[in-house]
């Protein structure tokens, strides 16, 4: 255990490191095929090459480290080197981090496996520059699509402009899907994003499933008009719509168990302070366990917002796409359980509200995710924190994992 | 009349071909200090010219076209060249426009004026680029305020940065203050922008008074957060905070006889869909003709903020500024009605409850305004329309009001 101390030492370290390579001056901002997000990789690279890895990056940005011949197959342990905007450094981060540490402290240790491992920094899991999440996780599983290349960032860089730069190739990203006969398995360590952990006194989790997800666009169209001079009775004011329809999905998530749903962009058109909102586009972000509930809330949110919408005199369009919840692999997840509590842990098991790059890589190997419990269950803020002592059981219970699997 | 028809047929051509000059495709955009709308004044320059006037910008970007000796008291007659997002062709445009035709069809009538005339084009009105109003306005009364220039647009260009290239000279604003010993007083044609005179099948109206104004900025300051695992209940949402707020500005001001209310901006931060709105930053423009009515409305409404932040466990931050109302001058008023008489139309007195660049004037001269029909009262829309009869009374009541302040 002393051991693992040092390796998390030296894994929280790398962290605060890799926090530096920020878009915005005091806080971290770190997008997918930005200069600062190819910078953080570069970095980790160095940390790759050290621990005896061979390392690539494919089309689309992923950094790959690989450990072992090129005839074995593969055990991947992986997460994401993107951030939100004015993110916490362990989110996605330290599953990479601690996947070079696991590596090193097996080859310190002389451990050898019959397997190769590659470790993998996904480079765009939050979406937050395009608004289309895990691009390099559906590209690494074959399921990017090309359309996504014209979409536009805020300053109307298009996804295609932006990857040259970024060390990427527009054209070759059908290349980054890997086969599955080649994989034994996909593994991601990932801090709990949520209160269980702490509020069990327990640092480990073992994920179970991944919420599902339904992502949507609300437009809400009304009539612009002069913010002095049109009375209220004949306004069609886009936002007013809007804002009622984000009580009611605060109301109705706050009475359905389980139910979280949350507005985290709203854009007014024209958005002048003189002039009544003509139309208000607001995002959904709607996650349950069980797919059936959030089918049923999000089908009953759309109703309501159609009903706001009608007796306003306003349209609203309604653009949805969903995730169903996933299931992770019984194959991991009992030999995770066994060395959890090898290295002297309980085990919990848990599911995850959060999706993950582990949901999208499910569909071409089976996956596994254990989770280290964060300070107040906070997460996608400058205040996520996690103790020495969690991430060195982590790894402790990581490399436990890997030889069980050998 | 067949004389005015004429003219306000070319103040329509005019209107339509600025309309042109746009920063967006497809729709009239024309914000302060752009290229646009540089051009479109270059276009008013020769029409002023092509009418006898000596032509010049002042160092905000006013342009000023003027009609008599250097020496002779001086008649002002404007109103703005810049244009909210996806705006109408005739708010603020219409009045610079038939200011010129005036001065074509007197001097083709042959008339002589004991006084100078200036036709002026306000550089911005709107307060679109810098969420400052009245700029070219207040840089003519002497009330610039020398920090607006470290303002910063959308794109982050300051508005100092932004004058050069548009011809005006940061350093020279001070100069743009006219003496008002110099001046007669200030006369501005403007569209209703709301239905009175078209419910009361009149052409032109007579504005007596500009309602008060309250702007504000209402900041609410939650704890950003993971859309996936903070559970409803442990949220601070700052958005949903807002949009209770949005609800209750809506509800109050509909309770409240000649109030409207407009939240017309909606800013948060970190704005991605799946964290939870750390902060939301609205804009509330309040306006009523009555000061006391405003100013306790705005009392409440900062009131019904405090509560619902305090509720949900936020902070809020009011920022505001109040324009009061203004009465215009009654020796322009009562020559102006008695033209609108003699011009064959009813005279009908109303308060505006849109601001205009005759509030800020009437803090240095006597000020007065002549409203035109609008088709539905609509404005800071591209449906803005007038027709050329209404224009052609307007133009006709104008030319005997500059014959009755002889």
């Amino acid at each position: 255990m002393t051991d693992s101390l040092n390796y998390a030492a030296t894994v929280l370290r790398r962290c605060d490191e890799l926090a530096a390579f920020s878009e915005e001056e005091g806080r971290l901002t770190r997008r997918f095929a930005t200069p600062e997000l190819r910078q953080a990789g570069e970095r980790v690279r160095e940390w790759m090459e050290a621990a005896g890895m061979a390392v690539r990056r494919d089309a689309i940005g992923n950094l790959i480290g690989r450990l072992g011949d090129a005839d074995r197959q593969t055990l991947l342990i992986g997460s994401h080197l993107d951030t939100v905007r004015d993110a916490g450094r362990y989110d996605g981060t330290l599953g990479v981090v601690i996947g070079i540490a696991c590596a090193e402290l097996m080859r310190d240790r002389g451990a050898v496996l019959p397997y190769a491992i590659e470790v993998v920094g996904f480079a765009d899991e939050e979406g937050t520059r395009y608004g289309t999440s895990y691009l390099g996780s559906r590209a690494f599983v074959g399921c990017f699509d090309d359309g996504w290349l014209e979409r536009r960032d805020a300053d109307g860089v298009t996804m295609r402009a932006a990857l040259g730069p970024f060390g990427g190739s527009p054209d070759g990203i059908a290349q980054c899907r890997r086969d599955p006969a080649d994989l034994i398995g996909y593994y991601e360590v990932h801090i709990e994003q949520g209160p269980t952990l702490e509020s069990e006194g327990l640092p480990l989790g073992v994920v179970t499933a991944i919420a599902g997800q339904t992502g949507a666009t609300v437009t809400f169209s009304g009539v612009a008009g002069h913010a002095g001079t049109v009375a209220m009775s004949l306004r069609r004011d886009a936002l007013t719509a809007a804002a009622e329809w984000i009580l009611a999905t605060e109301t109705l998530a706050r009475e359905t168990d389980g139910l979280v749903a949350t507005v985290g962009r709203l854009a007014l058109d024209p958005g002048v302070g003189n002039v009544i909102p003509g139309r208000a586009t607001v995002t959904l972000d709607l996650r349950h366990p069980e797919d059936p509930v959030r089918i049923a809330v999000g089908a009953e949110l759309r109703r309501r917002a159609e009903a706001i919408a009608a007796a306003r005199g306003l349209a609203v369009q309604w653009c949805s796409h969903e995730t169903a919840a996933v299931s992770l692999a019984p194959q991991l997840i009992e030999p995770l359980a066994e060395a959890v509590a090898a290295a002297g842990q309980p085990v919990l098991r848990l599911p995850s509200g959060a999706g993950h790059d582990a949901a999208i890589v499910s569909t071409i190997a089976p996956a596994a995710m254990l989770f280290v419990r964060c300070a107040g269950g906070v997460s996608h803020n400058p205040a996520e924190s996690v103790t020495v002592e969690d991430v060195a059981a982590a790894i402790e219970a990581t490399t436990r994992f890997l030889e069980l699997l050998a």
